[in-house]
């Protein structure tokens, strides 16, 4: 890491820094965001903001002042002005057991990474075996019980293979690892509805957004493998990464269609 | 909290202990375990450790030599004969992304709790609304990612109300918050066999045994709310609290049956 804070206070020794009761290690009790410092400026600040208010809310943790965390992403952007911003925010500190008391103070986490490797945005992906559980009442936040994703992305080690496709536990596609997925049948955009279970993507609004203002017609539904394998362009997106294009899956191929490139070049041309 | 280690080591300050890096706290990625300690001993010390050790193959997270923590245990007695073990091991600290390298060294932390208060053993229960998710690749073990019974836990404060019981996404009974069920309808003593989700508690396989040692015919099967509310007698179990009867859930009651009190007994006698 570059640098970090905890609660707002620089951290010398990132090793020895958290309370070994804080409850976002005892029970995952928290949320995060990754996002992407740019020209010492963070992305979509505002949408990564609105999510994080989002999950506290559903998690009825309290929320922590919004001028506090931008005072926090300014302190790191003056260590570096391009990086990722990875934000995480626990319900606080607490005594053994799940009940938590209401008058918990929340910790905050924010540590500055470097920014992305210049990874290529086409990439080939798998099939993950390991499933998402479904419960809409965790679905689309952020938060901090991660662990299909952990199982997933340890499927494999092979470099050339940047992603993978996640069902949930009935069958149906949600999302890869840690992006969300698009695919465009007939000229209409789809994407999963993320009803029962994955996390809504900043990038993913942002492409949806952009995409009715292009006037590509746009569905969130359910997708099913078939749908995947069926659809004439794949494309992923995440806040790190933007949108990648998808050529391959397992022996299936696709080329780079119409509507991505319209997509890319758009949101390319945005702020 | 009355005494703690991390990797062995004891801490003295532990608000400032813990990598913010570690992938606990990142992605709930690690296992815990919650231990009777009683006359210097933990009570069922051997059965904890196998589930750890089961939980660890599950997740592909490094073993910590048992000797390791057995000196951990030994440490922490000598603080307090009489108390509560909370054990957490994480895959270990990391880098952003779910990907873990191979050769993580993982991180143990021990803390010792007060003994458990002399709550009643005859308690009342409620229904939590809050539903578990059906994940096969996670059922049983005792992992880290626990913002479910979080929520759960947090629907009421009335302290005349113990535990809830949980339902499962389908509607399947799984168990309560932080114990096992057990129902007896005709004689027969039946468990949720916890194929989508739940933790095997030490109680809970503890019972099994004596109960087949008394002579009671025992079934882990699919249970749902008409089989508990028709049951003859309900009771919970788990490692701090052994064998709890329940009189209440909401409207409906008990008396304490036969069976419960034969286990109850059989249990006491035990080690």
């Amino acid at each position: 890491m570059l640098a970090a804070l905890l609660n707002g206070s620089p951290i010398d020794q990132p090793q020895q820094a958290l309370s070994i009761e804080d409850r976002g290690l005892s029970y995952g009790d928290g949320l995060f965001e990754t996002m992407l410092l740019r020209n010492g400026t963070i992305r979509f600040v505002g949408d990564h903001l609105a999510r994080l208010h989002r999950g506290c809310d559903r998690l009825q943790i309290a929320q922590c002042p919004e001028e506090s965390l931008l005072v926090d992403f300014d302190k790191l952007s003056r260590t570096s002005r391009e990086g990722i911003v990875k934000l995480i925010v626990t319900r606080g500190s607490s005594v053994r057991g799940y009940r938590a008391n209401e008058a918990l103070a929340p910790t905050r986490i924010a540590i500055l990474y470097p920014p992305p490797d210049s990874a290529p945005q086409v990439i080939a992906l798998r099939w993950c075996t390991t499933r998402l559980a479904r419960n809409a009442r965790l679905a689309g936040i952020k938060h901090l019980n991660r662990l299909e994703q952990v199982l997933a992305q340890n499927e494999w080690r092979d470099p050339a293979i940047a992603e993978g496709l996640m069902l949930d536990t009935e069958g149906e596609v949600v999302s890869a690892i840690a992006s969300n997925l698009f695919i465009v049948s007939d000229g209409v955009l789809s994407t999963p509805d993320l009803r029962f279970c994955g996390v809504r993507g900043v990038m993913r609004q942002q492409v949806l957004t952009m995409a009715q203002r292009l006037g590509i017609e746009v569905k969130e539904c359910s997708l099913w493998g078939d749908d995947i394998l069926s659809a004439s362009e794949v494309f992923l997106t995440n806040a790190i990464r933007g949108l990648r294009t998808v050529t391959a899956l397992d022996q299936h191929s696709w080329k780079v269609g119409s509507v991505t490139s319209r997509l890319t070049q758009a949101l390319e041309t945005e702020a």
